[in-house]
C-alpha cells in the first residue's frame, strides 16, 4: 500500500511560540490520513479523515475553535473533492456539526447515488438544511456552544471592542490570523482528493460563505484523463478574494497542463497571474492567501508537492507511507511585504513506486 | 441614451398554453430594464429590476411562485455581476426577501466600499444572515408563506406524492419544467451586467444551493480590459449540474476569446465542450441546461444576444432602447432529443450607435 498526504492549517501569521504545538497537529494528522491509507481506504477517506483530526483541534479555525460570527456563533464551511470522479460536494454556514469536512465529503459521494426517483442529489447545503441532511447520513450533530472555544471567544472578544471602539490598528494585528485547513491526498491506486475546512473571518456576518463552500475556489482535485497527471489543490486565505480567483481550480488546471517539472516555477506564475494579478482583484491593496498543492504521475511514481503563500506564513506537514511525518512552518523572507510577494516551496516523493529521490527541497522566491 | 437588454424565464418545458402569458411577462420585464436604462441607470439596475419583476411574477420559478422544497417552503438563490467591476456578489436559501436579486446586487456593490475598520464586505450571504443582512440595506423582508403561490402549492402536492407513491414515470413530467429566470444588459457606456435568480429544482432538500448560488455558474458579465468586447451571460437547468460547469464564466470567457463573428458557431462549441460532452458530467444521461449571452462591441456599436438550451424549450425576450420588445419561444426541432442535443440562436443588436443590421436571425442547431 502507498500513498501520499499533505495537511496544513492556514497562510497566515503563525506565532512562534505555538510552533511546537503546530507541528505536533500537523504531524497527527497526516500519521491519520496515512492509516486510513494503510486500511486499504481512498484519497478522499484519508484526506477527509486528516481535516477531522484539524477540526477537533481548537488551535485551528475550523470546527471546535473556529472564529466566532458577529453574533458570537461558530458558523463553518466545508468542501471536499475526489479525483477519480470529479465530484465535489460543500457545506456552509453550519453552526452544529462537529466535522463540517465529512458531511462535505458524503455530498460529494451522494452524487453517485441517484436520488430518489430522479430527485437530483444536492452537491451544496447551507445552515441548518445542511445539519438535518449530515444527521440523517450518520454524521454527529452537536451544540453551536461546544464548538466555541475559550481562545476563540477571547479574540471575539477583543476584536469586537477594537470595531466598537474605532480601534482598526489593532484589529489589523489581530486579522492576520491562522486560517483555512485543508488536505490533499494520492493513494495507492493513484487516486487523488482534496478537502478544505474553515470557520470563515472573524466577526464574519451570519449566513457569510466563503471559499470553503465555493466551487473551484476551497479545493480542488482530478486524476487526469489517463494520460495527464494527478493534481490535487487546496487554499487558504481571504474567501472573498479566493472566490473571485476560483483559486483551488485555476492553480490546478494551470499545473496540470505544464510540461515542465519541477513545477515550482510554474506555481509562481499561476500564482501570480492567478492571485497577485488577476484583474478581479485589482484595487484589493493586500492579497492574503496560499495554496497547497499535489501533483503527481502515478505512471512514473513520484510527485511533487508545492505551496505557495502571499501571507507572513503558512503551516502544513506532508507524509509518505512507511515514512515520518514532517512539519514545515513556511515563512515569507524578512523584508518581503505580505500581499505583495509569493513564497513558493516544495518538496518531492514516491508513490507508489519510485526512483526518484524524496524530499528535495526546490525553493523558488 | 442607448442599451440593450434580454431576459429569460428558463430553460425547460414551456406550456403552450402559456405562451402568451410568457410573451407579455418577458416583454414587460424589457421595458421595465430599459425604462431603468433611460433614466440613466447602469446595465446592473437595469438587469436587477427586469429580474425582479420576472420574480414578482407567479410564472417563474423565481421569488414569489419558486418552487417548494421538500418541506413546503419557499428557499430562493440569486445572483449579480457587473462587467466593468467583474464584482459579484449572490444570497442563497433565503426564504424571506420578495426580491433575492436586490440582494445580490447590493452584495455585488457592497463590495465597493471598504468594510467596517476593514472588515472584509461579504460576496455570498444565505439563510436568515442573507435577509437580516438585506433588511439592514433597505430591501424588502416578507413572510415566507406570501412567496407561496397556488400554483407551486399544487405542483408541490402532486410531485410529492408521486414520490411518497413512488411514481417515477409521472414525476419526470413534472420535473423538466421552467426554472432559472435571468437577465443580461448594456447600458449606454458600454458597460454589462447579468442576473439570475431562482426558487430551485422542486422537493429540494433545505439549505440546497443550486448555480445561482455559486461563482462562475448562474452568471457572468465582463467588460473587457479594453481591446476585448464586452460579454454577459446567464444560465438555467439543473443547478447540480451547471455548477460543475461553472457555465456561465466558460461561455462569457470562450465567445469573448473568439475571433470570428458570428459567435452562433462558437456557442455551439462551447456548449458541446463544456456542457454536453464535459468530463465532470459524465455519467449523466440527461443534460439539461440552457444559456443566454450578450456579446458586443462598444466601439463597433453593435452585438449579438445568443441563447442556447438542450431542454425541449427556452422563452425568452429582448429590446433595444427606442424599439418594441420581442418574445422568443425557442423550442427544440421535431425529433430533437432533450438533454442530448443543443439548438442555438441568436440575433444582433446595435448599441450605441450602429450601421450593422438590427435582429438578423442566425440560426444553427
Amino acid at each position: 500500500m502507498a500513498g501520499f498526504i499533505s495537511v496544513h492549517i492556514g497562510a497566515g501569521k503563525h506565532s512562534a511560540s505555538k510552533k511546537n504545538e503546530y507541528a505536533k497537529l500537523c504531524k497527527a494528522a497526516c500519521r491519520k490520513g496515512v492509516s486510513i491509507l494503510a486500511e486499504g481506504k481512498s484519497a478522499l477517506d484519508a484526506a477527509t479523515e486528516a481535516v477531522s483530526l484539524l477540526e477537533d483541534s481548537p488551535l485551528t479555525n475550523a470546527g471546535i475553535g473556529s472564529n466566532l460570527t458577529w453574533e458570537g456563533t461558530v458558523e463553518c464551511d466545508a468542501c471536499a473533492m475526489e479525483g477519480a470522479s470529479g465530484l465535489w460536494g460543500s457545506v456552509g454556514a453550519v453552526g452544529t456539526l462537529k466535522n463540517p469536512c465529512r458531511a462535505a465529503k458524503a455530498l460529494c459521494l451522494g452524487q453517485k447515488k441517484e436520488g430518489t426517483l430522479g430527485r437530483i442529489p444536492p452537491c451544496v447545503l447551507v445552515g441548518q438544511g445542511a445539519a438535518d441532511w449530515a444527521k440523517n447520513h450518520g454524521i454527529k450533530v452537536v451544540d453551536n456552544s461546544t464548538l466555541i472555544h475559550g481562545r476563540a471567544l477571547k479574540k471575539y472578544n477583543k476584536s469586537k471592542n477594537m470595531i466598537l471602539n474605532c480601534d482598526k490598528q489593532s484589529l489589523d494585528c489581530i486579522d492576520v490570523c491562522t486560517d483555512t485547513v485543508g488536505a490533499v491526498c494520492v493513494d495507492g491506486n493513484g487516486n487523488s482528493a482534496a478537502v478544505c475546512s474553515s470557520g470563515g473571518i472573524i466577526l464574519k456576518n451570519c449566513g457569510r460563505l466563503g471559499q470553503a463552500s465555493m466551487f473551484g475556489a476551497g479545493c480542488w482535485a482530478d486524476d487526469g484523463s489517463g494520460s495527464g497527471p494527478v493534481v490535487a489543490t487546496c487554499t487558504t486565505g481571504c474567501g472573498e478574494h479566493l472566490i473571485r480567483c476560483t483559486l483551488a481550480k485555476a492553480v490546478a488546471k494551470n499545473l496540470a497542463s505544464c510540461p515542465n517539472q519541477p513545477y515550482a516555477s510554474q506555481m509562481h506564475k499561476v500564482m501570480t497571474e492567478e492571485f497577485l494579478e488577476n484583474r478581479l482583484l485589482s484595487g484589493i491593496e493586500e492579497k492574503l492567501g496560499g495554496v497547497l498543492a499535489l501533483i503527481c504521475s502515478p505512471q512514473e511514481g513520484c510527485g511533487e508537492l508545492l505551496w505557495s503563500h502571499s501571507t507572513p506564513s503558512m503551516a502544513l506537514g506532508y507524509m509518505e507511507m512507511n515514512s515520518k511525518p514532517k512539519f514545515k512552518l513556511s515563512e515569507l523572507p524578512v523584508g518581503k511585504k505580505s500581499g505583495k510577494c509569493l513564497l513558493v516551496e516544495g518538496v518531492t516523493f514516491k508513490v507508489p513506486f519510485s526512483d526518484c529521490d524524496s524530499n528535495d527541497d526546490m525553493n523558488k522566491q
